[in-house]
Parts: structure tokens; sequence; C-alpha cells
């Protein structure tokens, strides 16, 4: 039976598992919820993520919600094929894709995702961006991107020399934000740049980022 | 060779791991940093840990920093022994203990974080708790506690029957939190506080709480 993934293919946290299930090779199904309807926000998918967030993954009898938990449970599960995002034969590797799996969340995410917050989110509500919300989030994920700078000047992925689970998590909060005028923190440091270039380029995460359309360019 | 953890006791990150260390029953040293003087923004702490924070862990010539990922780690070398933390014979609850790991790591600290800070941090700082930040991040971890009030009555733990790594990342901030006002959000919530009394009171976390004193009653 094939993996049901309810989400949206425009949102991050969707688009995050969804390139994850590519990278595996894995059979999904996915179920869309209708976000501007609220369809997250009420039962039944209540039952399936009391949070009421998107991405929920049913598989079989598992319900799991939280992206980097299913995207986790994902690389486990399909250890065997696709690219080995969790580096399962060597504890070391292993243990390094575990410190900057956390990095990601911890520093970069609270960071990136109120940029993209008010670059996207906003003014769907009506709201123009706030612009100190903006620049104080830039100055620190600046300085997230100066650590990674140096970490990529070492090895050419976050983790070592392998793509991981640590660098896909980045994928779909760094291409929003790729499309604000703030994407020069990435370009102005060469490592982060060439960076993202490779990573933003796997086929895996191509097949998603074509849907990845927030209502810019009238799209 | 024993394992090395450069922190500090006080410190809610660094105890995350001692707790977990403990449950394996895992020989480790706790290498003093010094935080009033700074010792962690600064040469040759840095070169373990970029980002500047506390705790790091040596294990031989490998050096992980972020507590969550230290201490997934430790519970994955130290399977067989201790308390098994993360499921590893049970797929499936494995896939439970992630999602609820990842819940901590999104939703509870987030919103309790900012709440231990005004209490315990800025005071240090000379400046007062503010009631504003204070009431925000309140308002947002009760709901986040709502969820877990409905979840604890129906599993004893948060991914299920069993104590894991999930339970065990609350424990730290929770601790600091319930010597603050607003415990009354964990003591009104009948199956959360019944949970937190049943996780706190756990040999291996009590061995590390004695030294969890922030400068609080003149200690």
């Amino acid at each position: 039976m094939a993996l049901k993934l309810y989400g949206a293919a425009l949102s991050p946290c969707t688009s995050r598992v969804m390139t994850c299930l590519h990278e595996k090779e894995a059979d999904f199904e996915l179920v869309p919820i209708d976000l501007f309807a609220g369809e997250h926000k009420q039962l039944p998918f209540l039952a399936k993520n009391p949070f009421g967030q998107i991405p929920v993954l049913e598989d079989g009898d598992l319900s799991l919600f939280e992206s980097r938990a299913i995207s986790a449970y994902v690389a486990e599960k399909f250890k065997e094929t696709g690219n080995d995002l969790i580096r399962h034969q060597s504890f070391k590797e292993a243990a390094e894709v575990k410190v900057w799996m956390e990095v990601e969340s911890q520093h970069y995410h609270p960071a990136i995702s109120p940029i993209i917050f008010q670059f996207f989110a906003a003014p769907l509500q009506g709201k123009p961006p706030d612009q100190a919300i903006i620049d104080e989030n830039a100055a620190k994920l600046g300085k997230v991107l100066d650590v990674y700078e140096d970490k990529l000047g070492r090895t050419k992925y976050l983790a070592g020399d392998f793509y991981s689970l640590a660098d896909l998590f980045h994928l779909s909060f760094t291409y929003y934000f790729m499309k604000t005028p703030c994407a020069d923190l990435i370009n102005e440091r060469p490592h982060v740049k060439a960076w993202w270039e490779d990573i933003s380029s796997r086929p895996a995460f191509q097949k998603v980022a074509s849907a990845m359309n927030f209502g810019e360019n009238g799209n």
C-alpha cells in the first residue's frame, strides 16, 4: 500500500517531506489539504494532527506529523533504497547528520521562517511585510550563515562530504527565501551559494520546486 | 575512555544530556564551562561549537553539539544498556518517539524557553522580567499543554505507554518553569501534572536536578 501524505504542494513543510520521499524513491499519494479553506484547523484533519498543521503521513495504521520526524522516519524505513540520507552504515557520520539536523531546527529555521512569513504569508492576510521583523531575523540568519560559510569551506555538505537529511531540511524554506530581497545573504557567501546551487538542483527537489508557488507572479 | 561533556550543571541543555547519560548508565566526565566568564563565547570553546553554546560531547575523536542531537547519539550508542529511550526494537514506537521529540522542539520549547529566560536570565542581566513576553508565551504554552493533556489521557507518556527521549527532552526546562508563578499551567491539567510528577521523580533526573540552581534563593 502506498504511503499517503496529507498536505499542500506549496507548503514548505509538505515539500520537505516530498523531497525526502523522492530521494528515497518511495511511492506515495499526495492528499491535498485546502489551507485557504482552513481544512487543517478542522476535523477530521485535527484528529490526524492536534496542532492543526500539515503535513501528515499515513503508513498503514501509523499516522505521523511534524515534517522533520516524518522525513527521519522515511529515511530510516527506506534506508536501503535511493540516496542514504542518514549515513546508517557509519555511526560517526550518522552522529554528524544528527547535529546539523538540529542546527537547521534550532538556528536556521527560527531565523528564516519569520522572513518567509513576512514576505509570503502576511500579504495573504492583507498586511504589508514588517521590515523590522525582517531586519531583525536577517541579522540572526547572517550570523548562522557565517558559521555555514566556514563549515562549507571545509566539507562539501553540512554534515560532511555527503548529502544528507541535514542539507535536505534547508531546501524548501530557502527556496522561498531566494525569491525575496534578502537572497543576498546566501549569494554573498561563496561556499553557501555553491552549496545552495548544488542541493537545490537535485532532481528530487526539482520535482517539488515547480509546484512551490505562494501566489507570487500571479500564479 | 569516558565521554567528556563540556557544560554547566545548572544549564538546562547540559542537564538534558546528563539526564540521558544517567538513564543509559554511561560513564562521563563533566568538564565545567564558566558561563559567567563567557568561556563559551571564546576560543578554544568556539572551536568545539561555533554557535558558542553548551554542551559539547566528546567521544574519542568525535565532537558533537546541540543537546538533542547529543542525547539521540547517546541513546543510540548505548541502546542495549539502561532504559531504552528510542524504542529501537519497534519501528512503530520509534516513529512515535521521533514525532514527540519534534513536538518538544517545535512547539513546547519555543513557548517555554522565553518564560525561563525572563524569570532566570534577564534578572542576571539587571533587567526585570518582561510581563508581556511572559503572558504571550504562557498563552502559547497553554495551547500546547491542551494537546498534551488530551494525549496523556490516552497514553501514559507522550509517545505511548513507555518513557522515551521525547519525555526526557522536557525535563530540564520544565524543572525551572515549575519554580515560576506560571507553574499552574502544568498543575491545573491533571494528566500533565501526573506525567510531570512521574518523569521528574526518575532517579536519572533527580541526580542532575539537585545542581540546577540559577541563583534563586541565594544558592
